[in-house]
């Protein structure tokens, strides 16, 4: 029967006119990929990224098979992962919701023997992660501090800081080392938690206190729409540009577009994760070595380079 | 004229049974690859490997052409790169005979607007870059240590070093790091060159001059080769292993048939080349960011794993 079967299926080979090469058996693996849900605007990016991205590599490898699976919070992205052992999964890429709620779902998910994939927040136990993808926040502070020294060369600038933690430190620290020498001072700094209204309220206290101000580093792109709306109610025209940070579409667009408010950003892409499901698939298909550490750079988004950073079709 | 071929392509495809959509015009990209020559067996490894992986990756994308180009020193190899720049080519990979003369050379390619990778050795001006493929040297010291301390747990080690280089410092060092508080005590350790012959002599120095030694961090394979030479030539009993290191093919062979004497190696892999030529196509096959820094985890190879570093077919 199974002859019979074999057979057949040749004959239709034969007739579609495809070579004996078509019947090589695709290699089978399946990834799973256990994503933030698109709460807000830089996680809506990741869930748009992983889905096309799904796409893209189930069609450049039969036989594998992309899962994508969001979780609205810690908690929900934990059971996720333990449902995930009851499917058969070679492959499990994770962006965690954060450390502390994952980190024990991620082991019992690694010793089934599955391949793992961290994305941007790492886990406490760094020996689980097979492969781990990040950001530069070192590298964001650096080129946002290089772009006033060139751009601004010389003036005031107040700083927004995001919440307190390792990766607003090491951006900050990195900017402000970036400025030294230059004729670009740091008026101010404050946190604004990557928030749009809390950045919008920081900047109406900036206008408030400092009757000059050149420039703005809003160090994320939520946080550059609250500012941006504090200086269009201020009706102040002292200040030359805003530079936000991590690739929002619409604040790439203005860069596209020659907006002199927003000349520039700076990239922490949400497409990150459409990076480790390519490296992963990579480790099944070829015989590269992928066990490591990738990190991407911060890149200076400008009009020359805006159009590789833009999707239109992704919410941010 | 133009019309009446394209309707001519469309039949002969029709006849073949291929549907529509294999018209799409595959996206045309040219990758050059420029590394070393096999002038000894880890670059033997990469010449292998780029060329399998060239073959793999032009087999995945349709449209992708891939030039391995080997050259025999830092001269030719710099020569080749003013070559490369007179065809057209969307992204060079380049492994580095050293960084004083292929900088210059690359940073020319690169103002041409060419994508470029480096892999292994940096250049001396990493703006070159847009990805860097890299082993980890600290980790390979790390991983190396904490097997003697989890196999061994005590007793006297001779160690052998490189070249007097960055790359043998963080090893040697971070190898140390591992055994402090253990019952492994380092009793000697001297250059050789990673080369099989000067290490065969050192070994024979350690052997007169040490009536006992448990085990031994030969830290490279073609050392280790020199070093069980000297071994088997004094007839001596009291060393337990050597550990060598890079994935050399017969000292994996040995891991994963048993021998006592080469019970573990750990990964430097020549297969390098190969991440960074797939980390490349996904630059021009996909939308995944790939700018940035890939450091590969040396991994420990045992039993359990060695067929996953066994290349049967390889020179190294």
């Amino acid at each position: 029967m199974k002859h019979v079967i074999l057979k057949s299926l040749a004959v239709a080979g034969l007739a579609a006119g495809l070579s004996s090469a078509a019947f090589a058996q695709p290699k089978t693996v399946t990834i799973a990929v256990s994503i933030p849900a698109a709460t807000h605007g830089w996680t809506g990016g990741v869930v748009y990224h992983a889905e096309e991205t799904a796409k893209q590599l189930e069609k450049l490898h039969p036989g594998l098979k992309v899962i994508v699976k969001t979780s609205p919070d810690g908690a929900a992205q934990a059971n996720a992962l333990e449902d995930l052992m009851a499917q058969k999964v070679d492959a499990l890429v994770v962006l965690p919701f954060n450390s502390d709620e994952l980190t024990n779902p991620a082991r019992e998910v690694k010793k089934r023997g599955t391949f793992i994939t961290v994305v941007d927040r790492g886990l406490k136990d760094a020996s689980i992660q097979d492969i781990y993808v990040a950001g530069n926040n070192p590298e964001f502070g650096r080129v946002a501090g290089k772009y006033f020294v060139d751009n601004l060369k010389q003036g005031n600038v107040v700083v927004f800081r995001g919440i307190p933690t390792v990766i607003d430190e090491e951006r900050v620290t990195n900017f402000e080392k970036a400025l030294e020498g230059s004729g670009v001072k740091v008026i101010d700094k404050q946190y604004a938690n990557w928030n749009r209204d809390d950045a919008f309220r920081v900047m109406q206290d900036y206008l408030a206190k400092h009757p000059k101000i050149d420039a703005v580093w809003a160090s994320d792109d939520d946080m550059a729409l609250g500012i941006m709306e504090a200086i269009r109610q201020s009706k102040r025209e002292d200040i030359k540009f805003v530079l936000g940070g991590a690739g929002m579409k619409d604040m790439i667009k203005k860069v596209m577009d020659g907006d002199k408010m927003i000349p520039a950003d700076v990239s922490y892409p949400p497409a990150m994760i459409a990076t480790a499901m390519n490296v992963t698939a990579a480790h099944f298909y070829g015989s590269a070595p992928m066990r490591g550490t990738y990190v991407l750079n911060a890149q200076l988004i400008t009009k020359d380079n805006a159009k590789d950073h833009y999707f239109p079709n992704s919410p941010f």
